[in-house]
C-alpha cells in the first residue's frame, strides 16, 4: 500500500489501538481516539472512567518511546474487504498546557464530540506507515 | 468487569489485536482471527497474502513471550456503548503438526469459514483478563 493511502485510511478511522512496552519489554495495549496531522498522531487522556490518570501507556512511553498503532477493518462475512494500516514510531508525552498539546486537543475535539480531555497528550512521530488490503 | 464477563466478551468477538515486542522492547501490532479455550487463546498463520511466513509476531514471541491482546467495541455515535477487554499473557509457537496445534486449527476453522491455515499456531496463556465498559 502506498504511503498516502496508508496514512489516509488511518487518518479517516475513529479508533486505533496503541501498543507500548515497559522497560522489561512487556507489551501493553489500549484502544484510543486519535487525530493525525501529517506524520504525527495525537491522543489525549480523557474522562472515561479510569482508576488513575497515571496510566500505564504514559509510564511506558516515558520509559520506552517505541510504539505501534493499528487501525483495521474486519468483516466476518467477506474477508475480501479486510484491511489494516499500522503506524510505527516514537512517542512523547506533552502536558496539556503546552501549545502543541492545545492544538492537538482542538484537533481531537473537532473529531470527537463526546471527548472530554482531562490529562496529558501523547504525540507519536510516525517513522513508518504500512498497510495491507485483502484485495490488492 | 468480572473475569467471566471479560473472557466471554473476548471469546465472542471475531477480531483481536496482538501486541508483541522484540528483544529491544519495540512493540509490534497485528489484527488476527483467534479462538479461546479456557485461558488459552489460539491463532494461526493463514494464507492471506504475506511477504513471508517468517512473521515478526513469531520471531518476537520466540525472543520475548510476553504479549497483550485486545478486543474492543467502538461506536462513534454513542460512547456509552464502548467497551474493551484485554488479555495479557505469555505466548509460544507450535508447529502445525503438533496435536494441540491440530486441535487449535479445528477450533479456528469452526469459527472462520474463510480461514486457510498455512503455518504455525500461536498459543497464549492468559495470566490476566481485564475489561472496561463505558456504562458500568
Amino acid at each position: 500500500m502506498r504511503l498516502e493511502e496508508a496514512r489516509g485510511r488511518f487518518a479517516a478511522a475513529k479508533v486505533a489501538r496503541l501498543a507500548t512496552a515497559d522497560a522489561a519489554g512487556r507489551p501493553h495495549l489500549v484502544a484510543l481516539a486519535f487525530a493525525v496531522s501529517d506524520d504525527r498522531i495525537y491522543s489525549v487522556v480523557d474522562a472515561k472512567p479510569k482508576r488513575t490518570t497515571n496510566l500505564r501507556r504514559l509510564r511506558n512511553i516515558r520509559t520506552n518511546p517505541a510504539v505501534s498503532l493499528l487501525v483495521d477493518h474486519y468483516d466476518d462475512a467477506d474477508w475480501d474487504t479486510l484491511w489494516w494500516v499500522r503506524a510505527d514510531g516514537t512517542a512523547h508525552v506533552m502536558e496539556p498546557a503546552a501549545s502543541e498539546a492545545q492544538h492537538a486537543i482542538e484537533l481531537l475535539l473537532s473529531r470527537y464530540r463526546q471527548l472530554r480531555p482531562i490529562g496529558a497528550v501523547i504525540a507519536v512521530d510516525v517513522s513508518r506507515w504500512s498497510g495491507w488490503t485483502a484485495v490488492g
